[in-house]
């Protein structure tokens, strides 16, 4: 049980990308499809037989009756990222069952998730919602920007796009655990290696679509103008003064298209994300109303058409109190925190009430980024509690009464 | 000689395009080689002897001797554009070319310039700059931003890359007429079907390129951001509030880059063209160092690194006063207006003081844009001028002193 092997592995799996110099793996690329394939091959050397599922997602699976426990994350990123967001639960995951080996009375799957950043497809969680028969056989024919098709991308990773619907996430499942970077500052702060995760945050995103007239940027008179990136451009420091004004909140402008784009146009096309999140609910869709209603201010002021198009509207997700009492149980003192970021654990959630996740610091909140960093004892500490709390799942009367053993 | 002709040749232009449903003809791209084949043969049939220079330009002659008279625009577009920013100089260049025929006591001729736009190489005036020896042979290896080189280009067009940096301009030039649509709505409100233009404002364009740090948007708070993005939108607001309050002048934020543009993450990188435009050199160059100080406060406030680099800083270009007097006598009433836009007229006033530009009404005041229209009755009454300018040329004492007739 190795540290050290972890991150060798989180090394090996970052000099796969589909641009050089950085790190960029997206669903059905070639560089996911042989981070999926190396991952495979470790979880054979623990032991694990492996499957992949329809849409891609690698399985490595040890034992059968008593249930079946999944310890999960993904091995796709966002484009220029770091090298732990996703891989490090997975192969933390993989050391730890090559740890406990047969020793639980339940059955073990590793789950490497094929996609949750949701970089290629306008989809995020792809990989774990087709894990839970959480999408349905036309998603195989959804289209991105580009034209490519979602099943062409799932036949890539070498699944079965006639597939896609089918749940491939045990029957039998006793509970998920997922091990994941912080993303945030709070544990550097308290100078802590792990913290245990309450609840995972409510989402909002979409887009605010602009529309105005393009036009020569020489000889239209300012007075005449309907300028779709001044009216975007607006909303975007609405959204931070939104945020701002907020306690707890985050809201974001991550991507912005813009048409023509072109220095001597007025811009006729701009068209931006939204996204923004709270641990509570109702204080989350105020703001987001907020943004729409200052959304269509700006539009009719500046004669813009908008189009503001709700995509994703997530609730808060709680994590499964009694598996927090045994990663409590597994590592006394640790802290509790919510989580400002969705997590395949947010679609397991939705087939278990029990889900939890453990984060591991990271050096100063960073993440999605190049400068993404973690410690080698925290993963330590992270790897000895995830086999402890196996252990003492194991020996959990309440949580593993259906399970028969053998 | 027919109004009807040139119009149905521009219709034919914009069928070619490198995208369907739209009207996009980039330097060196297939469909403006197509276009530059279709424009040689038209000025064949119209008695022109054709040659293409080291950048590609198409370039027809009649005579020689006498000193060479140029009547000249561009065949290339911006993206989505209208089908007479360009193409209608030209063909209304090759109609007069052709009704005049011999008559002339100098030599005549017609330039498709290859590229004006810009759109695909970061340099404005490409045509005309390798037509007037602007270039260097170092121009032939300039890059843009997906690797594709400006030589390849031009051999694509029918160039050669080993002679740009050769001007193709005759030596014995005796002035340049070209004729454009206003690309704005002067003509339209008074009107009148033309206007002889009185000097090309001056331009300043640019780059502002803001640096901050990429980030989680879930996870990092509000406070410890270093949004890219949200510096940059507060930059393109302030251009339009600029020039709002300047009488006379354009600024413009036409394009905009992102990285890594997703829609979960902080924007860490994010740059915009900005362009400024005044009769004035003066008050343009005012406008232009109150956006570079303003640019310079968002970032330092906001913690972002700026490079703000300054590309063209044209100075306003007058047009020849006899040319526009001859012109004056040729439609007696015509009105004189500025241009805001810049035009190959620019490279080609710093050959000859006696370069002049016929601009042609245009709906709206629109171009770069699918609805740039022109009324067939304008062009016949420019194509009309434009002959008679020819004939009172021929006339001319003092333009042609310097010509030898045969």
């Amino acid at each position: 049980m190795s540290a050290v092997r972890v991150l060798e592995r989180c090394d090996e799996l970052a000099r796969l990308s589909e641009e050089s110099g950085m790190i960029t793996r997206w669903y059905g690329s070639r560089s996911l499809v042989e981070a999926a394939d190396l991952v495979a091959g470790w979880m054979e050397e623990a032991g694990l037989a492996v499957r992949r599922d329809a849409v891609g997602n690698v399985i490595g699976r040890r034992g059968d009756g008593g249930g079946t426990f999944v310890l999960a994350s993904h091995i796709d990123t966002v484009r220029d990222a770091g090298r732990y967001d996703g891989p490090l639960g997975v192969l933390l995951g993989i050391e730890a069952a090559d740890a406990v080996g047969g020793e639980p009375g339940f059955a073990l799957e590793v789950v490497a998730f094929a996609d949750e950043e949701g970089g290629r497809f306008p989809l995020t969680y792809l990989g774990s919602r087709g894990w839970a028969g959480d999408l349905t056989s036309d998603d195989a024919e959804l289209q991105n920007g580009l034209g490519e098709r979602l099943g062409d991308a799932a036949r890539a990773m070498g699944g079965n796009p006639d597939a896609i619907g089918t749940r491939s996430a045990p029957a039998d499942l006793l509970g998920y655990l997922e091990v994941h970077i912080e993303q945030g500052p709070v544990l550097q702060d308290q100078d802590l290696p792990i913290g245990i995760v309450t609840a995972i945050a409510a989402q909002s995103r979409g887009i605010a679509d602009f529309r105005g007239m393009a036009g020569h940027a020489g000889n239209t008179p300012m007075r005449l103008r309907r300028d779709a990136l001044a009216g975007a451009a607006e909303l975007v420091l609405e959204v931070e003064r939104t945020a701002r004004a907020t306690d707890g909140l985050t809201a974001t402008v991550g991507w912005i298209g813009n048409e023509p784009n072109v220095g001597n146009v007025i811009p006729g096309h701009t068209w931006v994300t939204y996204d923004v999140r709270h641990q509570d609910d109702a204080t989350r869709d105020r703001a987001r109303d907020e943004l729409e209603n200052a959304a269509r201010t700006i539009a009719e002021r500046r004669g813009l058409e908008l189009d503001w198009r709700r995509r994703d509207d997530l609730p808060s997700v709680p994590m499964s109190p009694r598996l927090r009492a045994l990663l409590t149980e597994a590592a006394p003192g640790t802290i509790e925190l919510g989580s400002g970021a969705g997590h395949d654990a947010v679609t397991a959630a939705r087939l278990t009430t029990e889900a939890a996740m453990l984060f591991v610091r990271c050096k100063d909140g960073i993440s999605h980024n190049p400068a993404e960093s973690v410690r080698e004892d925290d993963v330590g500490v992270a790897l000895d509690v995830v086999v402890r709390f196996l252990g003492l799942l194991d020996a959990d009367p309440v949580l593993l009464s259906a399970r028969k053993r053998e």
